[in-house]
């Protein structure tokens, strides 16, 4: 992906603290669906604490954009995008444009975001190997990772009618639980509710049904990408999940961050797949790439943070529960989606990948409480006298990113956040 | 479910051949949606041989049907789409209306099915516990069950975009696999190709996120009823499935039959609930409702047939594979609707559920190749020289169900049948 003059650091905005902005400065410009009070919801970018309003100046813009989702800006061919991409950059940084366009300027903490777009499906995949490490090794200790897992990316179909943008309240979900100590399985609230810290892959151009995706063209599929909170009721999800895989435990509820951060947003961010160790073994040639080992991850940090209710209360900032890099992920986008289509699967245009939770090997970075509490074996002091295993009604989790590159101006995807409401 | 005037045996309808056809008797009266060479497509009723456009007699129906899904239709109360039926009922028997409709008839062989409706989200269950004990009697002679099967009605979440209607042919679908002797995977067409026979549940009013359905009025909440074969690659399964569940092994089509079978039609068909064996543990309280039990299975047959190409070639009549019982069940539809809602997980109107194999104790019953086959150990001999272990390019796999019930006219589903391609 070329890196053009969009990208150039010293480019700069006339919309007022979009140059400081720690998500949002104009070589950002990601999309999104917003409404007001009155008025349907139509699409928008984002810029610093700002929107620009899309469907106001549809005359300025070489692609025509209406309609309460992306899902038609998704399917367009990159190039397209790219034009779209170059035309919104020159309006919001060319101060001649300001007085036509000041108008139709909103600020997001003003409006209502939506979903970015329809979604058909949702697929969640298990990519994050220090999280399937993490995991497994509580259930298998000798033997943390199946046989299958340095082959097959593998993947399950999740639910899209839960799906919520940043800001919609988790209930607290009920389900069949059996604890080991249990003689019979009850049915009550989760008594251990978790995050999991994900990246979600909006899909773009669809493929055909029949027809597999090689992994040479599986960038041109990808429209952009967003945090992704996958909800885990770790209790419900030991007594349900075998053999078919997470059910009830995880299709309550899940939240994504608003704004659809561009494949061509993070061209200078690109950077080679982490070398697989000596002697894993070499993926399937329809899996492998070399352009996209050599350019198939992000430079990018994610981060948690808890909010609980007493820290709300008593005005202490979130505590940061992890960070680490998105990098640690054992396969590429292109490599999940090229998997995805493998078996002639269409996929279509605001269909959402899940890469699954991203860990790192050590617990800096563990992208979910199950893996920084061990199970509830080592409760996560908050600093403050809380202590956290698993989450309690009131707390908030916040998901957040940063793409950096040396020489750029760094980029974030926005918040991804919710709190837990008590169960009904 | 109240048996009214539209079940009376004595009603008969003046569309030609309606009242002695196998499926659509004027006793039935199944939705869907067609198409012509020309125009949209849009709304049908079924009866005998033919389809009445609904579209085009709007005036005289008291609810508004239009457009190229029938979602609405299945949001509605179910006092409303009852309505709806006594008067297609009155419409179609009463000769008086012959020359009015007449003009509105198509022979259903002239026109195109579509999926009836948008499909929001499609669950798959697994509550043919003959096919879990099959299935699982193969990996785990010992143990078949797992410790949550009577617990808990196991499903997971499937793919919508490759539902098709019936005749849209099946790609042989590739895929990584893993024989038991192969020292590495590899990718290729599927060897294990096979299908299952399901009924597919149209879910109807949808609940809120967050709002669980109780079981009392989870069959308010059912539209329709479908079969759906759920196609299988089980050596892409085998390999892939753990620890999340099938994923390619089953997203690369799925076929159901275009009409959808009312509640309201199957009324006369209910019986109780097989019961459970004495040790069996009694579900918990959420999943168990007396009326329900009474009368929550359906007294429908299912029959498999397979026509080869060289049976085709031949004009050899399709052979039987397999006939069951549809209340093979371990669980009912209500069940599996409040189960899967029982977490807060919202249902739409359009979702699929699908039941999972219906599979019987004895091998007339089985619903699945793997099952018969015995896993390709004994070969299913098909009566004129050919034999299949697993589904063969050219063969076309055949669903059909009636239901039947003393002093009743049976009625049928209709056919979902599929032909399978060769591998791209």
């Amino acid at each position: 992906m070329k890196i053009d003059e969009t990208h150039d650091p010293a480019r700069t905005s006339w919309v007022p603290g979009a140059d400081t902005h720690r998500d949002f400065p104009v070589q950002n410009l990601p999309y999104g669906i917003f409404s007001e009070a009155e008025g349907a919801p139509r699409p928008a970018v984002a810029i610093g604490d700002w929107l620009l309003d899309l469907s106001a100046i549809s005359g300025l813009l070489p692609v025509e954009l209406h309609g309460a989702t992306l899902n038609a800006l998704f399917a367009l061919p990159a190039e397209r995008r790219l034009a779209l991409r170059r035309k919104l950059s020159e309006l919001l940084s060319e101060p001649s444009h300001r007085p036509a366009l000041m108008p139709h300027l909103r600020r997001q903490d003003a409006v209502t975001m939506h979903l970015p777009a329809h979604i058909g499906d949702y697929t969640d995949f298990y990519v994050g190997i220090h999280h399937a490490n993490n995991v497994g090794r509580q259930f298998r200790p000798d033997n943390p990772l199946l046989p299958n897992y340095k082959h097959v990316p593998i993947g399950y179909h999740g639910r899209t009618s839960s799906i919520r943008p940043s800001g919609v309240p988790v209930v607290r979900p009920k389900g069949q639980r059996k604890p080991p100590e249990a003689e019979a399985p009850s049915y009550g609230p989760t008594a251990r509710l978790d995050y999991e810290l994900e990246l979600g892959v909006w899909v773009g151009r669809g493929n055909d049904l029949g027809e597999p995706i090689p992994i040479a063209e599986a960038a041109d599929h990808v429209a952009g990408f967003c945090l992704l909170n996958d909800w885990s009721a770790r209790d419900l999800q030991a007594w349900e999940y075998q053999p078919l895989g997470p059910f009830l435990a995880k299709n309550f509820h899940s939240t994504i961050s608003p704004w659809v951060v561009t494949p061509e947003a993070l061209a200078p961010f690109r950077i080679a797949q982490p070398q697989r160790p000596q002697d894993d073994p070499r993926p399937l040639p329809y899996l492998w790439d070399d352009t996209d080992q050599q350019a198939g991850a992000l430079a990018v940090e994610l981060e948690v943070h808890l909010l609980t209710a007493r820290m709300r209360d008593e005005g202490i900032a979130p505590h940061r529960l992890s960070h680490g890099p998105a990098s640690n992920m054992y396969w590429t986008v292109a490599q999940i989606l090229t998997h995805h289509a493998s078996n002639g699967c269409n996929l279509q245009p605001g269909d959402l990948l899940g890469t699954g939770t991203i860990s790192a090997p050590t617990e800096e970075g563990f992208g979910s409480l199950m893996e920084l509490a061990q199970g509830g074996k080592r409760p996560v002091k908050l600093g403050h006298g809380e202590e956290r295993s698993f989450l309690q009604d009131g707390d908030e989790v916040i998901l957040s990113a940063t793409a950096r590159a040396e020489g750029r101006v760094p980029i974030g995807f926005g918040e991804c956040r919710a709190r837990i409401l008590p169960a009904r």
